[in-house]
């Protein structure tokens, strides 16, 4: 296959039947954004909610707009929004929490599904919260352990006995891009008797999700990389229907009261996906995140599937033809149905490489110790974004530019 | 003591030393806002900063504003800003979450550092998510219990016995406003070799806090009552620092981490105040609550309680002078010394009487089962605005206002 020159490339975005959601998005005309698996993007619609919310909302109904504007309501109205993007009937989603915080709530309710059961399996590659939380978990479980896929066994479905009570796994790998199949492993989880807890972290919002139909059994995720709902916008939590009344969790906060208005003494759980909720949400960074679901009206999942991989698998492309013997090292799978929505390069200085693409306006980022890592947000990223991306790594490369000392300073955050 | 007339009234408010404070805040001219102890007023700077935020760091800056805005240190920045007003040298307060989250972590650290003990205390009359909480980590500690001062017990005091690892209690009521003896109570817990938990909900930015002073090992809290930090704005949780290095919390996300960019597989935690961070924060949120707390800056403590008793204190007098035979009852003590921001009425249709007034413009509220609550934030009203209150609740009291039908509808949030 004949690598497409720019004209090739620009006829591609002429093409594209979602290119006129880049609208939407409040984006630099100077930059290509490829961190958008960490912090998506503005939508005008989001900015305008948020305003709306603090200025007539907060500012102008003050308390009344608990019950006026619909703040209480927001978890359960926004759950169900997301419940439409991650294959999810209504009932079975609540935004609330943080990620790690929601983690926590599903592993515990697993653990009670499979009394007898002790064992938590996760990744030795997943994202560390992951494994940092389920730890947490295991200190309040007496006998309770977690073991690792690569670290106490080569792979999940290996580690499946008799005495897992549930796995954590990372539906797209944070680093690689790895995309796991849902319903297979699903399936042999469930063959083994136990509970899958599947983190959609780097899936929601880039590819279809289909957890009903999978037959996951929980599912955590977050909502500020490709559902756009701002830095550190809440979280989600998905309790398969089946699972609702018996599930239980230890944060058992107001909100998640059978009544939370009748202010009774003793803790009586919603026996619904509100049993989910712990204490009062963020309303300010809800409204946000409202704002930034509207763009999902109408988007057909496949057709955002498909932009993704066009893009990645352009990125590949080019720049293994472009950048060849310059020291990249492709950490994602090449098939295309085995990733995720990113691409990650390994490479013996990825940081101060990074460090100067970001100078030139190409945002991607670095994870340690070696990984350069470009997300491909579908929404709002245009073919020629791409051509432009590798146009900057290989100059970058070419000219050692990042060899400068001002890119060899760490920041605190990365 | 004769009754002041509004000349007297109004003499009071000019000479009132915090009256140039309410320029700051966004107040409707039309109505006299006694909800404060609920959600607070936004001012102008919590509205610009978060306007800030939204725009120039998320949109324009987006994934760079974790270290350029400060956006990853937020909490320990908010920490310690709120660590001056309840009497915390820097260090020991974090930002982060909700109340519920972090009562959740705080028993858990405080049953850690009792373990031969099984017992926690609270009050059956304490804010009910306290409670809820209780339950859910007594779940998860084998042989753990949860006694109530008012079921198990008279008083805390009494209960205090060898079994006793942590002791949860209300600052101030958050129905009768009634104040606890932080320093004496304290002192009997830790005599009797148990742990103080304090929740500050009602008292934080109210009135004069001094944990470090009282020897308190734990205080938790929201922001978006006295504090002004919006909706739902994020809570605060503090630990003395003589317990740091030892408390653990279970709620072991990767912003507690000693390393969080590190991506490391095990969790260690941050031996500072860090470790009682969690998950990745609603930085939007917590913007606007940076631009809330800017308004503390030099506000005298003192004086803040001294207003905060005159307009108590006068409320009570007007109410009981002016409303005498239509039916209140008041809740709240009449002794300024034990009583925080604000005053409670039982009365028998406090319901509709409070739809009644808020329909005229005078904001409090209810809770059940037969509560008239209203909250007087030091910073924003007047005496003036005391005055307006009594004589709207006499006039709804007078003219039974409160029976049309349309005061009676229940909303869900009360």
């Amino acid at each position: 296959m004949t690598l497409p020159d720019r004209a090739a490339i620009e006829a591609m975005d002429a093409q594209d039947p979602l290119r006129h959601l880049r609208d939407a998005f409040i984006l630099s005309p100077d930059e290509v954004y490829l961190d958008g698996n960490s912090l998506g993007v503005p939508t005008r619609a989001a900015q305008e909610e948020l305003l709306r919310a603090a200025r007539d909302e907060w500012g102008g109904e003050l308390i009344r707009s608990w019950n006026g504007a619909g703040w209480f309501d927001l978890p359960i109205e926004l759950g169900n929004r997301i419940g439409r993007l991650i294959g999810a009937a209504p009932g079975q989603v609540v935004v609330a929490d943080t990620t790690s915080v929601n983690i926590y709530k599903a592993l515990h309710a697993a653990m009670g599904l499979r009394p007898g059961r002790k064992t938590i399996v996760a990744e030795s590659g997943s994202f560390p919260t992951d494994l940092y939380i389920a730890e947490g978990v295991v200190s309040t479980l007496p006998g309770a352990q977690l073991r690792l896929e690569g670290v106490d066994g080569a792979t999940i479905e290996e580690m499946l006995d008799a005495d897992v009570a549930a796995v954590l796994v990372n539906h797209v790998n944070y680093k690689t891009g790895e995309l796991r199949d849902m319903a297979a492993l699903t399936a042999r989880i469930h063959a083994a008797g136990a509970v899958a807890v599947w983190d959609l972290c780097h899936s929601a919002g880039a590819l279809p999700v289909e957890l009903d139909a999978a037959g996951a059994d929980f599912a955590v995720g977050c909502t500020y990389k490709y559902l756009n709902g701002g830095p550190g916008s809440p979280a989600f939590v998905y309790v398969a229907r089946r699972h609702l009344g018996q599930a239980r969790q230890p944060l058992s906060g107001w909100w998640g009261h059978a009544r939370p208005f009748a202010f009774e003494t003793g803790y009586e759980g919603d026996p619904g996906i509100r049993r989910f909720q712990c204490g009062t949400q963020p309303i300010l960074s809800m409204r946000a995140l409202k704002g930034a679901l509207a763009i999902w009206d109408g988007v057909d999942m496949a057709l955002l599937r498909a932009k993704s991989l066009a893009l990645t698998d352009l990125f590949i492309r080019l720049v293994e033809a472009r950048c060849a013997g310059l020291g990249l090292e492709l950490e994602s799978p090449r098939d295309g149905a085995r990733r995720g929505s990113q691409v990650a390069w390994r490479h013996d200085h990825a940081w101060p490489v990074m460090q100067a693409l970001i100078a030139r306006g190409v945002i991607g980022d670095f994870r340690a110790p070696s990984t350069l890592r470009f997300g491909f947000a579908p929404l709002y990223l245009r073919h020629v974004d791409v051509l432009h991306a590798v146009e900057a790594l290989e100059d970058v490369l070419r000219s050692e530019s990042w060899r400068d000392p001002r890119f060899a300073m760490r920041a605190a955050v990365t």
